[in-house]
């Protein structure tokens, strides 16, 4: 190639896959979103990065990693009413059902370039956990037992009063 | 058991491993230390969880995930100009090398609950991965190109200048 010519490099131009699959996608759950994460591959590996404030929409106060989990258990069945949560299968797969109070959803995790965002005020239960599952969760509060919602008859009277 | 009966339950009382596990082990390299995490099991699974500025020693600022590593491949091969961060092997097993220009030592991270923390001018090479290994690493500062030291001898440079 000459001097001067201006060719714009293969790497640059978007994949017909990545035009196709927004950053952030909205569910049909009010307070449930899903994110895709930037993932850098080559011969080494692979990287998939995530900042706080950026991709995750908020800053990392704490994080937890939930694993071996028994096929028929069910883990979570609770809401927040301030802290906000990222969750991401970093191994295996597991199911998310979220519930706003009003609409309800089951979400499939199942690899790592996804982030389930869950906004405060939103009702989430996991399961069918694969037994290589290991779920990672940040969030944006460190541990509080007050900020739990595990009533559900509470968290709809706490959602119904938000609308 | 009768009630006034004061029996301490058998989950109270401290198992010897815990004794003589400390939280925070130094390494023989300076900048690099073992840090264990709490993990609370019951039979709907584990839970392992790590807050910002207490179990990890600096507010979380970006977070990556390392995987599909083939086994012979070695990463990592820098060190930080200011840039913390935190390892641990949420998935598989895999070695770290972590070297601050006087000693040298290598660490196998194969559970859940240990971290490795890597001070700013610590270089460190990650390799022998298992082929199940996912990587997280927790750092304390967005990405910055001009963080990274990839040459050794101008690392060894630096941390004369420190002592």
């Amino acid at each position: 190639m000459g001097a001067g010519e201006k060719v714009m490099p293969e790497a640059v131009a978007p994949k017909p896959s990545e035009v196709s699959r927004p950053a952030v996608r909205p569910t049909t759950v009010y307070g449930a979103s899903l994110h895709r994460l930037p993932r850098h591959g080559d011969m080494r590996g692979d990287l998939v990065v995530a900042e706080a404030e950026r991709e995750i929409p908020f800053s990392i106060q704490r994080q937890f990693l939930v694993f071996n989990v028994p096929s028929p258990q069910v883990r979570g069945e609770h809401a927040h009413r301030t802290c906000h949560q990222f969750l991401i299968a970093v191994n295996g797969s597991l199911s998310v059902v979220v519930d706003d109070g009003t609409k309800r959803a089951e979400i499939r995790l199942n690899d790592r370039e996804t982030g389930l965002h869950l906004a405060p005020l939103t009702w989430a239960v996991q399961y069918r956990y694969s037994s290589d599952a290991v779920l990672l969760v940040l969030a944006s509060h460190a541990y509080d037992a007050d900020d739990y919602i595990r009533d559900y008859d509470e968290f709809i009277d706490l959602v119904r009063g938000r609308s």
